[in-house]
């Protein structure tokens, strides 16, 4: 932990160097990405030094309640009018100096911040934890290392990121530090659940109709251990939803009793058939995806299968089921 | 926090008198009664006290993973036999001495451990601690007082306990001590991720199918502050589900953007109709529920109308429109 603390306090000594940063985090941004870039925004502000958060995209509706938003530009390059008189850039949650996708941010010296295993080491200076559960942790020991007091305001940001990283405590990284640093951003006023209400009780309307269609749609293989769902245009246009609705679907039945893989054909074009695959067993569905050109991780991948609904259904079913068999 | 400390230390001195100890807690066991009721059947067994743990009623398949079931005995009464030699009994999670059910209990003397604010004070010692997060927060720091190491199945016991009690700490008792005690029972070997596994992700097929049915009966009043599903017997039998099936799913519409109050209405006979009612604003709904004979809380209430479906659910509808008119 000591060794932790000392990391935090050389990137507070960074950017007390600085009179103006620029603070960005990913393109799509997430509430660890956000919430930390707020923070880092408040805790410049603090120390004295001028600051201004550039994002190539908006925020989820879901972050909307995050406070400070009205000081997030948009923009996809940086103009020279931007970067005037800035000393460096703080990255944070970024393996990759290109995840950003901020034209021009490459020219400025940069303070890079991440939690990733990955991490490119792009920085002049790098504050990088991978024992972290989240950016905004690193960030609460940023502050604390400063000693600025954290203000009920910046609790609420990096509480967000905390628990948007960790899924509500539930993933592998809810560890002791993170209840750690959950207590100390409660007691300086996170309200946990005026937060979860906000990011997480605000269903459209759509996605619940969507969710009727593709659960209607279950199957179950393999002995009930293969769940798969299907969503196609006729269940997006009676449900009014759109593309980006389907997002969250697949957990469902990932949750279910007994299955082992879940899996959500998206039926869009007549060419070409989108997949998504969940696994909680043995399975790893990175390699499934990969043998039709995809990718992803051994729990969570995707591809994109150049057939149309049917053929492509019956192809990655055919690849999947003698990985279901049992020993 | 001395007193909480002290009051903990005094159950301990308490249960250091006994030989013999008989546990409960309330009948229809959650993660927090049962959690704690197996935690402190280790506490008891690590200061060399027998103990065994009476329930009126099996636990819920989603705990059965919870270390140390094997030694829970069912009984609605406590026969003579069973009391034999018993210097008290450990009461825990109930207000009231007869939440548990079980008949000859009052016979018993009493250690009422609880933190509901409305406990009856039935207890020989009564250790009631209103602010704590979960009775589990409370077993914990019994342990502590005891000086008994907490091992990884009592940690997952009173994980378990804190996790249901707090909702995945999305409820107003995240407070700082339940993140401390998060922290403390993850360093001693709970694990989050396996536990929010087993408690959460264990959808029967048969819930997911009944989900999309009565999703699919989505109906938005009153300018999309009101949400209505219905369920009824056709969605039982076509989902396989079974009436206790339908407890979670006014979750889903309660969760939608712009939604105040939803409604969940179960016509499963012809002559009364079940309605569950759950308000995120300003509408109390134990009063909606309250004018036809049912009761509950400001936020979650229910009712049941001695009526059809059809005319149930006018008559409700009819009630609750005035209260939701923009002021």
């Amino acid at each position: 932990m000591a060794e932790v603390t000392r990391e935090a306090a050389r990137a507070v000594a960074c950017l007390r160097r600085a009179r103006r940063i620029l603070i960005t985090s990913h393109s799509s941004p997430d509430g660890d990405s956000l919430g930390s870039a707020l923070a880092v925004w408040e805790l410049a502000s603090a120390l004295g030094i001028a600051a201004h958060i550039v994002q190539r995209d908006p925020y989820p509706a879901s972050l909307s309640f995050l406070p400070g938003l009205e000081s997030v530009e948009l923009a996809s390059s940086l103009s020279s009018e931007v970067v005037e008189g800035v000393d460096f850039a703080v990255v944070l949650e970024c393996p990759g100096i290109n995840r950003p996708g901020l034209a021009g941010l490459e020219r400025l010296p940069i303070l890079n911040i991440d939690h990733h295993l990955e991490n490119e080491r792009y920085g002049v200076l790098n504050y990088l934890d991978e024992e972290a559960p989240a950016v905004g942790e690193m960030v609460l020991r940023m502050a604390e290392a400063a000693e600025v007091p954290v203000s009920a305001t910046m609790a609420t940001c990096l509480y967000t990121a905390l628990v948007t990283d960790t899924g509500d405590f539930r993933f592998s990284n809810a560890t002791p530090r993170a209840f750690e640093a959950a207590r100390r951003l409660v007691a300086a006023g996170a309200v946990p659940h005026q937060i979860a209400d906000a990011l997480w009780n605000q269903t459209p309307s759509r996605v619940v109709r969507l969710t009727a269609e593709v659960l209607g749609s279950l199957e179950l293989h393999a002995a009930g251990r293969l769940a798969v769902v299907t969503c196609d245009l006729g269940m997006l246009a009676r449900a009014g939803a759109r593309f980006e609705d389907t997002e969250n679907l697949i957990n469902i039945p990932r949750a279910m009793a007994g299955v082992e893989v879940a899996v959500l054909f998206k039926a869009f074009t007549p060419e070409a058939t989108r997949v998504s695959l969940r696994s909680r067993g043995t399975v790893d569905v990175q390699r499934v995806a990969a043998r039709f050109g995809g990718g992803g991780h051994r729990s969570a991948a995707g591809c994109t299968i150049a057939r149309p609904f049917r053929q492509a259904r019956q192809a990655l079913l055919d690849t999947l089921a003698p990985l279901l068999e049992k020993p």
